[in-house]
């Protein structure tokens, strides 16, 4: 048995947790402060006020502890202390090829710091090439089938779609997604960009879809709420869904794309913000991070166009996707925030070619925009589950009579909460 | 009277019209394709594609006007050929301070080109010094007075509220108002932003209040709109207002400022953005730019605290202008954008000073602001004035019993859309 905590080291704890009511440390012995600058720095609490009152205690020790740790002049802003619980995080990765290993090596520091759920995309026939160093768990064609039994009709984890299998077999808090063809981006200033740890700051920090923030997202680094921004909405609400961008492939459809060829995203915008409640946006699901515990199963792959292929599917799937975890997240009040990171994003695929299969969908989201736009739940929907299961039964009565794709999403969409209660009771 | 137009200039003009179904210039003689390159570049139409055709003809004359256009190797984006006309906007200055030279001297690449409108505070005595080689009309307490008759009794135009009269007095398309403490900033380049340009491609491109595009403004050089945006919202709406922004001092409440003295904006975020309809934000008077003719009359000085100085009044004047140009354009189907261009703040005024005065209007912003966001307009409010004198009696009815101050903002309204209308008659 371990020995209880002593009296003192009850107390730091208590000053750790109380740091708002402390302005001035004048008085403790230089042990202690440097006990409490230790933990103040673990529970990632360290900030300007904080750092400026260790300093003004003038002890020699302290002042070098913080030079050793390299941290600068109060004038600089202090660089957050928050670690990244990578026990929280799961990268889920849909092999659309058989080959990984540039893709895998690209992003290697990164990566190999989280476990990492590979699936296979279930049309690719033959062994994934993954190489060695990184912690995964493998899902294939047989493991997909084993799961799914007898409710394997409706939905298909083909194509894109098999990045959906992994978020079913995730356990973890937070679920980072990033496409194959996207490697790591680069800032203006030439840095590697840490997708991975900026998706865990976006999840992990308040957002604040009531009122907008000009200066973007003030819980980032060096921003605040501007003057005129209701106090009483400045704790925010839990962030749902974080969408990345990407440089290079700009996403446009592939109308656009067709009509501009060479068109591609170089403009790197340094911010991210959430996007207002009500308001819908097009979400690509190549780089997203979300909290599974809180929209999860909103995470739905319902709507797949007949006589398609299966490499662009998930041209209008992520789409409606989106468009379902906006209204969950709007409804719970939780938050969706769009803007850093970047990836960049590999040529894949003809727009031409997409042109064709693709105008279906385009013409569809003609009716698919405003019915989310004016889709209301029921305040008996509490969790992402019951709103599912409210969406797929409003689209069953308002849009499946115009078309059988509607018809077919809303039974994917019951058999998805279906799926995601079996995998929770696994 | 002129010689009616050739044949050849006609065929000219029609093809600059025309680039769309153009793909081949090899077959045109050497001066037609100079003439045709002058016009397209002067009509603002000269673009990536274009240029390419310019260039795959091989003629040495069209190459050696490129290059003394010193227009780049087409790889890097051509900039914006767009023609500013300068008698469409007027500048206003509300000077706060008797000697304008250094700020005027700051910006006189940019202000030289437009015409001025300067309203000197009415409580500032003394003689404004402004430099040579500005088009500029001066407006002073006297003209104030003289403008404002019998009805001089509620609106008062001392300290910030002095650029209100400026807009009273213009009648030009777009007014774009800088504060006197702001100089031209860079951006990350270190290249000085010339923030009347910005204010005005912001106004004069259509806003997508709608729906949200999450690679930010569609019709910023180089972007496009995202997969999955509906093409039926693709042609936008006119935009109202545009809201620059802050480097240096960020425009924080006097309380944050207090509570984070050394807090300075440094993050320059290369987007505009048009904010989502329904969406409320904080509009600050610093830096901004509207289209008079659609919008004017909604920029009201309505709210002032009583019993305050005449320096930071503004503090929470500008937000509730702000809120009811946004109300206004929500109803009108206008757009809001915010973003771009940046100006740099320059150190006025003490925080802890605001913080006594400003107090107040924090607090009675958390009633202000539900009220906003759920104001509705009627459907028979067509204008701005309509719009403005219907949220007058909504005030007066349901925020003025709770306190005086709100009763007086009712008035003022009432009396400002009589003054806009006087100004319209002169």
């Amino acid at each position: 048995m371990r020995n209880p905590p002593s009296l003192v080291s009850l107390a730091i704890d208590s000053a750790v947790n109380n740091w708002p009511s402390i302005s001035d440390l004048s008085f403790l012995p230089e042990h202690i402060l440097l006990e409490l600058f230790s933990r103040t720095l673990k529970a990632g609490k360290l900030n300007e006020r904080i750092l400026k009152l260790f300093v003004a205690t003038g002890k020699e020790e302290i002042r070098s502890v913080i030079e050793e740790l390299n941290i600068q002049h109060i004038l600089i802003p202090v660089l957050p202390t928050r670690d990244i619980n990578c026990d929280e995080v799961d990268i889920v990765i849909g092999a659309l090829q058989l080959d990984l290993t540039s893709f895998m090596e690209e992003w290697r520091p990164v990566f190999s710091q989280f476990n990492l759920i590979i699936v296979q995309d279930p049309d690719l026939k033959g062994k994934l090439k993954i190489p060695a160093g990184f912690n995964f768990d493998l899902y294939t064609k047989s493991d997909i089938d084993g799961f799914l039994g007898s409710l394997s009709n409706a939905i298909s984890f083909s194509g894109y779609c098999c990045r959906y299998f992994g978020y079913l077999m995730s356990q973890k808090k937070y679920i980072i997604a990033i496409d194959d063809d996207c490697i790591p981006a680069k800032d203006s200033a030439g840095n590697f960009v840490d997708a991975v740890a900026q998706q865990i700051i976006n999840l992990s920090t308040p957002a604040t879809p009531f009122f907008f923030n000009t200066l973007y997202d003030p819980f980032c680094e060096g921003a605040d709420f501007v003057r005129g921004y209701p106090f009483s909405l400045r704790s925010g609400v839990d962030c749902g869904l974080s969408c990345g961008l990407w440089l290079n492939l700009a996403d446009l459809d592939a109308p656009t794309q067709a009509l501009k060829p060479e068109l591609r995203n170089n403009r790197y915008v340094d911010a991210v913000l959430t996007v207002p409640a009500r308001t819908m946006m097009p979400v690509s699901g190549i780089n997203i991070g979300f909290n599974r515990e809180l929209v999860g199963p909103a995470l739905v792959p319902a709507f797949r166009l007949a006589k398609e292929g299966n490499l662009r599917w998930e041209t209008v799937e992520d789409i409606w996707t989106g468009m379902c975890v906006k209204v969950v997240c709007d409804h719970l009040r939780l938050g969706v925030k769009s803007g850093l990171p970047y990836v960049w994003r590999k040529e894949r695929g003809n727009a031409i070619e997409s042109l064709k299969k693709e105008w279906e969908g385009v013409k569809l989201m003609e009716d698919v925009i405003p019915f989310f736009q004016s889709l209301r739940l029921s305040t008996s929907a509490g969790t992402a589950e019951d709103c599912v299961s409210e969406i797929a039964a409003t689209v069953k009565e308002q849009l499946a009579p115009a078309n059988p794709v509607f018809a077919r999403a809303a039974e994917n969409m019951v058999e998805w909460v279906k799926l995601w209660k079996r995998a929770r009771t696994r």
